[in-house]
């Protein structure tokens, strides 16, 4: 739920309990509930926050908590508007927003209100909040809520991610063709920029300009999360560990936040799957983005680590980090990703994808010994001997996970969408461009390589892919570090097109023919 | 002379001229001057500028000119000051000091002044001046000025150098292991951060202090000079290419320019044997420094590409731009260089210290074709022919050259002696730390290769020294662009020492045993 919504807020009348008939004195009102709604509520109040707004004819929020309160739903809605409250009934929004103000919410978006009349749907609308209508009660085979949510889970999932993966066009070759041309004029021999070189007329092509603006500033996404197989021993890290680098990303402390600082690239920090209590700064001041889509996978070797409905949503996450971080102004987005056990996992999925042998493109990851890499080997064989060879991408990420590798998926074609360059880096990252690039192959055009991991898998995901790496600087710690490392050569390139003289400029004599 | 001085400033009587009688009328001196000193002094004025510091009972510069005019001397000398013009006579440095403030001069560790009588030797001393003493006249097989000068030059050149080589020390074992001990405290896998960790432990050590400096600002030492073996066609690229070039650095429109703006690094342009005239900007805003041993070397395939003294005043120059950056507060040096045809020579040097066939490590450097690559091969095998394999690097350089090369194995030196990190890269930088190593084999712990040049040689050049590249971008254009990329890497690396989150600061915890 909380890769969509930071709260749900429900009608009271019709949609929580049974509509009492217009006139009935308060002393004679009996609550009905909605059949499981206090299981329910329970269950929503575990991903979102909760509040209740109604029109009554004369209770306030007082008189309303004491009706709900034998039914167990008041100590549920720690948030209750009434239109007594606020001096107006809806369809007037003004109930709404003052809920979503007492719950500290800005973004409506992230809302949505359950209803069950078209007033509730007007002010939904006037309030720019999201509106999911529910069949008033009837005492009847009423559908419950956990239904309803579900269904327009099922329905919703998904869509950020396809609105992206529509957008996503080709890069544009003049543009390329005219850097290309461009780096002929500039004072050197031809080509002697080696990379730079290449990346310069990626850049053109991605931005369709030429010369390309240069990829500032960067944004940093580190996707955490959890993985059932961890449990199974292929990771010689306690799985806390993930929990309390996200308190590590939080407070600036982790590799990737000191070479971040140094190339002036902002860090998103989000929660998308992690397992265990993050022990975060008792001062509260805290910027970790909270869209954890369940406390990490379930274990891929005993069943698929995650749903349809969740995988989408990993993809979603992924897709509005990237539009969030472009609409302030990134020039670049970086993967970054924590998450104990994920190396296995990635290198499953570039096993399945690629079609290669676990034994043979398994690594040790954050130092596996013999036993636990035979262990690695053998979980990932079993993993791609369930999937058949044409298993979609789709379904590849459900058996085998994670949440981040889908969210790093969502980013990069986000990324693609937006036409900006996204930087990958390491196995995990490896892995979740091969599941976008199974989803959207375009997304190739966007995409730059910026450390080759030590991973043996991370060469058959970028050879697959036909990438070549920028740097091969022996790192194996993902966080994003090796991409963020290449951030100064892939800015350079731009700027050998902005800022070199030309061989007609500078006055400078061309080779003999 | 270049190299070592801006300005001569000559006695006249008794130096230039023979003493007269105290109290001959003006009317009745008659100037004898010693023997060929309008070749002298015209000699000495193609690299210096010249002046006369005289004293005199009554005449003042005027009349000196007059009395100098028939003999040609007085074009030769610009500035002229005598005791009556400044109303003092030596061992006051007044007459001195104004000399040099009319030729803008204001280091006067770059100024000699020649005389023949003990007030000229403490006049200088007083004016924070070189002195150089030459016996009277006496119009008897009088010593000429050049052989005073040249004997001066045999003496001094290379002393700056030996002195700076004296000074280099082991980097620090006991910081290197501390640094070694701290990134294993680092909140990440150990060894996880591949190169970044070796390079910290490096730095550690260069420093002698854990966690180390970061090694910033850095200076780029761009070092340019021509080749003699150009005339013999191996490269495509006209020889006035290199003062062409010059320029472009002085206008910050080359590579290097923009990779060192983005990177926050000085660049430093040191015109160390230039053969043409370089183009510089008409606004006379220049910043090209003036070190010129001498406008190219000779052709290496017909002769010593130039003198001992030579190599050594190259060497000299290296050194004085290291002590100059580092005095102004540089932590870091690269080498860079432009010079045509200077891949011939350094993989020549290459050869010859590594004992590679040239057929082996021979390439196309700046965009040879066939032919003219079988001209290099060809060139640079009877270059080493002639050196014997037990001919020292000074041997090797005087063969080969160039100005450039000699003056990069200066700055490596210079480095080294200030325990500050040196970055290199390229074909003939890894040439310049060849002969830097040969003469002082502990530089090779202050260097650090910031980038693997596509030039065959270089990988043999780095393999000899046992240094590995950080970067391998497949650049082959020099003027220290590949180190100036690695940069940000080589800063990276102190930056996690000094700034990442150990696992007890972090709370985060260790590896299951």
């Amino acid at each position: 739920m909380k890769p969509l919504l930071d709260a749900v807020l429900l009608d009271i009348g019709g949609t929580l309990v049974q509509q009492a008939a217009p006139g009935t004195p308060v002393a004679d009102l009996e609550v009905q509930l909605r059949p499981s709604a206090v299981e329910d509520l329970t269950w929503l109040a575990e991903s979102v926050q909760l509040g209740a707004v109604t029109d009554t004819a004369i209770m306030d929020e007082q008189q309303v908590r004491g009706l709900l309160e034998p039914s167990g739903l008041a100590d549920l809605l720690p948030t209750i508007v009434t239109s007594v409250d606020v001096g107006c009934a809806k369809p007037d929004p003004l109930s709404l927003i003052t809920a979503m103000e007492r719950l500290g919410i800005e973004d409506g978006s992230r809302v949505l209100y359950i209803g069950d009349r078209p007033e509730d749907e007007e002010a939904a609308e006037r309030a720019g909040i999201q509106y999911l209508p529910i069949a008033g009660l009837t005492g009847d085979r009423d559908q419950t809520l956990r239904q309803v949510v579900q269904n327009w889970l099922e329905r919703t999932a998904g869509h950020r991610f396809e609105e992206a993966r529509a957008r996503i066009g080709k890069a544009n070759i003049e543009m390329a063709n005219a850097a290309a041309a461009l780096q002929g004029q500039l004072t050197k021999p031809p080509g002697a920029l080696g990379r730079l070189e290449s990346i310069s007329i990626q850049l053109a092509g991605i931005a369709g300009a030429c010369p390309p603006p240069v990829p500032e500033p960067a944004c940093v996404a580190v996707f955490a999360a959890d993985h059932g197989i961890a449990e199974w021993g292929v990771s010689p890290w306690p799985q806390e560990v993930t929990a309390q680098m996200v308190a590590n990303f939080d407070t600036g402390g982790a590799a990737v936040n000191v070479l971040a600082r140094q190339a002036d690239a902002d860090v998103v920090v989000v929660d998308v799957g992690v397992a265990h209590p993050i022990p975060l700064a008792l001062d509260g001041d805290t910027k970790v983005v909270h869209r954890k889509v369940r406390a990490g996978t379930s274990n891929l070797a005993v069943g698929p680590a995650m749903s349809r409905v969740e995988a989408l949503l990993g993809l979603d996450v992924g897709v509005e980090i990237a539009e969030t971080a472009v609409a302030a102004g990134a020039g670049c987005l970086i993967t970054g990703e924590m998450g104990i056990a994920n190396t296995t996992s990635a290198t499953a999925i570039i096993a399945a994808i690629t079609n290669s042998t676990p034994e043979d493109i398994t690594g040790r990851g954050s130092g596996a010994d013999d036993e636990m890499l035979a262990r690695k080997i053998a979980v990932i064989e079993a993993a791609i001997t369930d999937l058949t060879t044409t298993a979609g991408p789709l379904t590849v990420l459900e058996q085998i996970g994670g949440f981040e590798i889908a969210a790093m998926a969502g980013l990069i074609v986000g990324g693609a969408a937006a036409r900006v360059p996204v930087i990958i880096d390491g196995v995990i990252a490896d892995a979740a461009a091969l599941v976008a690039a199974q989803l959207a192959p375009d997304i190739v055009d966007y995409v730059i390589a910026g450390h080759r991991s030590t991973e043996p898998a991370a060469k058959a995901a970028l050879a697959f892919l036909g990438i070549e790496p920028v740097l091969d600087l022996d790192l194996r710690l993902g966080e994003g570090t090796g991409a963020v490392l290449s951030l100064p050569v892939v800015q350079a390139a731009a700027l050998t097109l902005r800022e070199m003289a030309t061989f007609d400029g500078a006055g400078v004599s061309r080779e003999k023919e």
